[in-house]
């Protein structure tokens, strides 16, 4: 067992796999490829673990995600919309892997016709609802425009279309995760009607963990987080606690009796300042006793975090002494990983790209 | 000018210096130590600055953090209580620098006494209303109980009462700021009264920013974020927003004019997810287009962030392009800065401990 003496992230392999397998199987049985999002993990060593599942293509959401991941991937798909300013690096990437971009704008095609050397994979964003990035699904024209003009360069390979559901993260059930994927399924069908010959890339976390069935127009899928899951996925209905893969493990340093609370040693700075809701009241994690990996004891929760102090309001608190340590089940694995940089399986440290 | 292709953190010296002055002075008048807080820039380079100011003593928030300073800092606090099981590394540090620790609980005294060879300086954590750590002000017979013990022990060095104001930074006024100073301070009075020998210890950066004139009794003030200040501190009252030292710098991807949005590379892994309310609405950070300190263009603010995006709502869109770059106010400069690791000031790259 490694020695905790201040916050350490541990991660179970065995749940790991076991998440994998059950998404892999669906993709298998639906005939779409699984383009796993590397954003969650950011290590080559976790990598290494979808080979075996005969993954041989990813996703990452920047430039320097694809430059790290290139040392042993060699189908990338970098799924954030063109950052002009790293056509340099992009351009560098080319020469070393079967490279994928994506696009929401007219001004992004004329900067990469003129710049390029090579021809590049290219998909291009939709929006179904979420509003963050891409061309609303319904600017029939504005998508034909540009369709067009992405296929008479001769610098661009138009691969198809891409979307994000991510609007499923607000769900608050499996049934309303489906009522989201079905409306942007159909929404994306319209497309799929006038352009059937493109290509579809979807695939949110909450979604690819309850949906089935695919209709045949679905390409890919690009789940990330649930290699890992968390608390917020389980909350929504994506996840049991028990497929959840990770634990921050760290000490109590105080107890307060007098107000049910205690002080542990992690804070914003390990697990970041995600939250969920838990009746009206903002939840950082909850927060176990024990082996790491049981769930049957659960003292409490983290109502309060600032930079290194975590505040658990108790719901028991026998047996609680200063020194000991707790397992605490993140928000937000991502980010959470993003903080914390290195993990601890099997006792072996698992180094992230930061 | 540095190259900036991607989120870039660009650090205002003169500011800094500035903001050091002010708290500086206000500190030398009224005849109390300025024991700065070191955990916002986490940087040996940006420790030096203080040593113009005279600057000997330091604060810090983690064992990590005191070994990091103890390279060029020989007077190290870490006012964060005492986490036993990193009694090992306390010990040799002890060896090299001047330290003190706080305690809050009768558990770590038996324990610093059974474990530690030499000793060492404590001060023992006194909540006056924000719930955080320590112990309640107003539980007079444990606070003696707990002194006496502290006085008895041979391996300690009891130096006196630490205290955070932590709720000034729930205020939304330098008047609600004064207030919770005031009452705090009251609060301390009493415990002066009864132990009138022993040092005080407290000092937030809300009331480090507008207080002038300190009661005889606080022997020292701790604020960290000044240095730097942020948003949230703006928006409480604590500095005015020439007074922010930090930009973050991103580039323009994707502009969105049927939503008057726009999407930038800057996302949770460079802010944090810390935000403000603004009607009701959060907000995770200011806009600004052109020269990266001006505050006469602002465009837009953040009103939503993932890990790589954060979407930028637009009050002006005149001549924005994909690829230009933006400079954002974050919300919490500390967060933001543990986020980022580096930062880049006068061309110069500037690392932290991380």
């Amino acid at each position: 067992m490694i020695d905790v003496i201040k916050p350490t992230l541990l991660l179970n392999k065995q749940k790991c796999l076991d998440n994998l397998e059950r998404i892999n199987t669906i993709a298998k049985k639906n005939n779409i490829k699984f383009r796993p999002h590397f954003k969650t993990h950011q290590s080559l060593e976790v990598g290494r673990w979808f080979k075996k599942f005969g993954i041989k293509s990813i996703t990452v959401s920047s430039v320097s995600m694809a430059k790290y991941f290139s040392e042993e991937w060699d189908d990338i798909l970098i799924a954030f919309p063109l950052n002009v300013l790293e056509l340099d690096n992009i351009k560098v990437l080319q020469n070393k892997v079967c490279l994928s971009i994506l696009i929401d704008s007219y001004e992004s095609i004329d900067i990469l016709d003129k710049k390029l050397s090579n021809k590049i994979n290219v998909y291009l964003k939709i929006d179904v609802g979420y509003k963050r990035a891409g061309i609303r699904y319904d600017k029939i024209e504005s998508i034909k425009k540009i369709t067009n003009l992405l296929d008479s360069s001769d610098k661009i390979n138009f691969k198809g279309f891409l979307s994000h559901f991510g609007n499923t993260y607000n769900s608050n059930s499996k049934d309303e995760i489906r009522e989201v994927f079905y409306d942007s399924i159909n929404k994306l069908e319209k497309l799929n009607n006038i352009f059937p010959d493109l290509d579809i890339s979807i695939g949110d976390t909450p979604s690819c963990s309850i949906i089935e069935e695919y209709p045949d127009f679905i390409s890919e899928i690009r789940p990330g987080n649930l290699i890992y899951y968390d608390l917020a996925q389980y909350k929504i209905g994506s996840c049991r606690l028990d497929d959840i893969a990770l634990r921050v493990v760290c000490p109590i340093v105080s107890i307060y009796e007098d107000r049910s609370c205690m002080l542990i040693y992690c804070g914003s700075v390990h697990l970041s300042k995600d939250y969920i809701l838990e009746n009206e009241k903002k939840c950082y994690g909850y927060v176990y006793q024990g082996d790491h990996w049981s769930l049957d004891n659960k003292i409490g929760k983290i109502v309060s975090l600032s930079q290194e102090h975590g505040i658990v309001n108790l719901e028991k608190n026998e047996d609680l002494k200063i020194g000991q340590k707790v397992s605490i089940i993140p928000i937000h694995s991502c980010l959470t990983v993003d903080k914390m940089r290195e993990l601890y399986c099997d006792n072996s440290k698992i180094e992230t790209m930061n």
